[in-house]
């Protein structure tokens, strides 16, 4: 018998992968939580039929959401990871020299789920920095302060997330932010979704001083071409001098690239920054 | 009736799209060629199941195939262009000051299949500058010789397209190259086909003095996180001064970016350059 998993990335284009072993599933007060394995992906978590991640392709998206802000702040101590449950931004956030993180999921379910099936993302969960909050990230945001960086590590825009991607939740992340405080946030794809791209956008815009968009390549995710959108309160990104390495290992992020992340290919300037006549 | 079209990938993970309309099919000498409109991606040109290009993403293909090399060269005149009778990577070709272009598809059916139903791809194949060989790539290139550039835009290797990756057939496009010639050649995808992408590596390091890989996103490609190669005969490609404009439009390609395609990400640079212990 061959099984199947498919995930609808559009009412109009299916991914699917076939299934080797079904390893888990759960339906918790939030979502349907399911796992499994590929041969191609390794193995594979999905919320209520989204790929969250693969274990072969996951390291692009948390490299990428956790780096580029923390190497661009260079000196942060706390940080707040709003969603990621699964702790695969948590693993990277932790190579940094930080103090604090925070870890606000809304589904305690992910983070068991996580920790028992997807050991290698879930590793750091356990680190005596890390300190996880069963709760809404929105209503989070708006009584605790201080952080250096804020993460939106959130899913797609349907159901409790929709609040996630409000120009008042990135107002009440700025807040949350010291003054030099840097925001990152998954910003999904410009190939498929393009004013939504740009709504998520001018959202950011109306609640930092600067805003810019970078990109990267995530395979299992619906158009593939992902953004993420760092709003930052005083440090202006493009001016920061980057070291060239970093003293820990990555296989995605390269910091050579670092500046070059926020190059935008035309198709996404014209989305993003329409030409006003 | 809901009618899905799905591209095996690989044996194990499918992409499908919803087909709003079945525009014409047709079995060549060659292969089997398949066109449909879709609500997200365009209309589709599919060859032997497998996605030839989407109205929608073309785009990044045929930008990076051609303008990479083309603005490395910085004085072509002539070029041959190996495969891609759809004619994309023919029409970017034409935005550069060249006098000649050779297009050498083996599949009279699939030049005919875009010229009228691809009339945005197949655009510049009547241009004046443009000559079709509709002969076996494989072949031509032992016969015809002084190209500035040479561009592979093939199908993957299977059936016959499998000696366009082979290290005889990179020699003899060497061989087909001016003194100062480039060739750039499509090379599949690290993230499902890593072994691939190292042979080929190797393949067109045997020919060249200058190996340069560098990456793109398709996001209707297997993996989306695509490679390209580039081999030199004497062009140093990494010592280029790019100028940071282009006096055409592009959609994805962005001069600024020129020479950070060129630099790969650590997990890519594993699998073609292993370090030596």
């Amino acid at each position: 018998m061959e099984l199947w998993f498919s995930e609808y990335q559009t009412k109009n284009v299916k991914l699917s992968f076939r299934v080797k072993d079904l390893v888990y599933t759960k339906q918790s007060k939030y979502q349907y939580i399911s796992v499994f394995d590929t041969e191609d992906f390794g193995r594979v978590l999905m919320l209520d039929d989204t790929v969250m991640l693969t274990t072969r392709d996951e390291f692009m998206y948390h490299e990428m959401i956790s780096h580029v802000p923390l190497l661009t702040h260079q000196n942060a101590s706390k940080v707040l990871v709003i969603g990621g449950g699964d702790g695969g931004t948590v693993r990277e956030v932790l190579k940094h020299p930080v103090k604090e993180v925070h870890l606000v999921e809304i589904d305690e379910e992910v983070v068991e789920t996580s920790k028992k099936y997807f050991p290698t993302i879930s590793c750091g969960l356990s680190d005596e920095r890390v300190k996880i909050f069963y709760e809404d990230g929105i209503e989070f945001v708006k009584n605790h302060k201080g952080y250096d960086i804020v993460i939106i590590d959130s899913t797609d825009p349907v159901g409790p997330a929709v609040g996630l991607f409000s120009a008042q939740f990135y107002k009440d992340v700025s807040n949350a932010l010291s003054e030099d405080g840097i925001m990152a946030a998954q910003t999904e794809t410009p190939v498929l979704f393009p004013e939504l791209v740009k709504r998520i956008y001018d959202g950011i815009s109306s609640a930092f001083t600067f805003t810019n968009p970078y990109t990267a390549v995530v395979p299992t995710y619906p158009g593939a071409f992902w953004t993420f959108t760092m709003g930052s309160k005083s440090i202006d990104p493009l001016s920061r001098e980057i070291i060239p390495e970093t003293n820990f290992d990555t296989k995605y992020y390269n910091p050579k690239l670092h500046k070059a992340y926020f190059t935008l290919p035309p198709f996404l300037e014209d989305i993003i920054l329409p030409v006003e006549e």
